[in-house]
């Protein structure tokens, strides 16, 4: 098994060389990820300036490609010009910090596996319910035992990557898995209005994630009662039950 | 009517002059948007960066906020914090280049009017399909004429927007007004491997514009055929008919 590994924390985030560590036990493992912090980049990618390319050592031992750009752009010169050959997997993270919700739209860890869904490879983007003191060392084991009873699913990478959470307990303080679809509902944001030196005004953006009891049907609500979540998301945008209606209305 | 509009190309972009001027007529319009072109940053938000926000002249009159982030910054911060109140109505464009396909997902354009629409705002994202020579002026009278139409539709606004594309054909000679699905074929890209003065080897992402044929029932195949195209876009990225078989095979 060839596995790329991404994300969107940079190249020596902890997250990353946690995975990389764990799942070179399990098969032959590059990584490819944005030499600097990528955070809420979303599924940006690079046409405006031209990407670099630079080979660096990793924590704890072994290289990998550090690339100026996305994480989207990684998977996309991982693929086409770093790697010897398509991947089996592409995995990214594992992220500081859940993606769940509307979150799931801004989180560069999601668009890489996105992006490689898009290329025709399996992918997941994982990710742990934590900001601080993450024990990413147990996170990436908790992954990697979970990974088997993945691979057994024939419908992933058909276009579709799976986005993992995972609660910030040791694991066998998890209470289970759960496949669930992503929460929809906005965040509670605002934002912070500040003065600086030169007296301008400046805006932070600030309070993006919300801590409301969250259904329990939903990729936040089952994290949030301390299951692992799966969901299986996919590249469509189209609403398909506005399809017919919109049709009948302006077909004309 | 209260308009915002905002665009991914730049505030002083004439795709988006021309909206202004053309939308003004049919009521009052608020013009927030990326101070500098910010093309292919998909759904990326600013949270390692604070905002500015600068009051400018608009080409042809009138007043705007430029802001030194995303379209869906300027979507997010002119909602909570530049406007009077919450518009009726957010466009965004005129975008030079369509936005169909697989490019939606890269699309700024379009995630303006997902962020509006996740904030509970009737949306559009307006693309013309060209990226030469692009007569703005007419398409801005062409999606004028549409939008009240596109207004009876009672589902608009629901967390659903509308992802428009325009050939860039005068109005008269466009084949008519097509309900389709977003198409979702991989892009034919390679990267341009260069070398710099200083020996070192850089990459550009290139042809990233697909030109094969593609099926009529989509944005892309129906756009190549002359027809105007109109896709309702939503943010729930859960692949439903992948929930419950995957249930089966990990909920245990």
């Amino acid at each position: 098994m060839f596995i790329l590994i991404t994300n969107d924390d940079g190249i020596h985030a902890p997250g990353l060389t946690a995975l990389f560590h764990e799942l070179k036990q399990r098969g032959e493992v590059a990584v490819v990820a944005p030499e600097s912090e990528q955070s809420a980049v979303g599924h940006a990618i690079s046409l405006s300036h031209p990407l670099r390319v630079k080979e660096v050592d990793l924590k704890g031992g072994g290289r990998g490609w550090a690339v100026n750009g996305t994480p989207a752009d990684c998977v996309k010169i991982g693929v086409a010009e770093i790697l010897p050959r398509l991947p089996d997997l592409v995995i990214s993270g594992i992220n500081l910090g859940p993606n769940v919700g509307i979150n799931v739209l801004y989180s560069g860890t999601v668009s890489a596996a996105t992006e490689a869904a898009i290329l025709g490879v399996k992918a997941a983007a994982v990710s742990l319910h934590t900001y601080q003191d993450a024990d990413f060392l147990e996170a990436a084991r908790v992954f990697a035992g979970l990974l088997p009873r993945l691979q057994q699913w024939p419908g992933w990478g058909n276009g579709i990557c799976l986005n993992v959470n995972l609660p910030a307990v040791p694991g066998d303080k998890i209470r289970g898995v759960r496949v669930v679809r992503q929460e929809i509902c906005p965040l509670v944001e605002r934002f912070e209005r500040r003065v600086d030196p030169r007296a301008q005004i400046y805006y932070w953006l600030a309070g993006i994630n919300d801590h409301r009891p969250q259904e329990f049907d939903t990729d936040y609500g089952s994290l949030q009662a301390g299951y692992i979540t799966i969901t299986p998301i996919h590249h469509d945008l189209t609403h398909y039950p506005s399809l017919r209606a919109l049709k009948g209305l302006i077909e004309i």
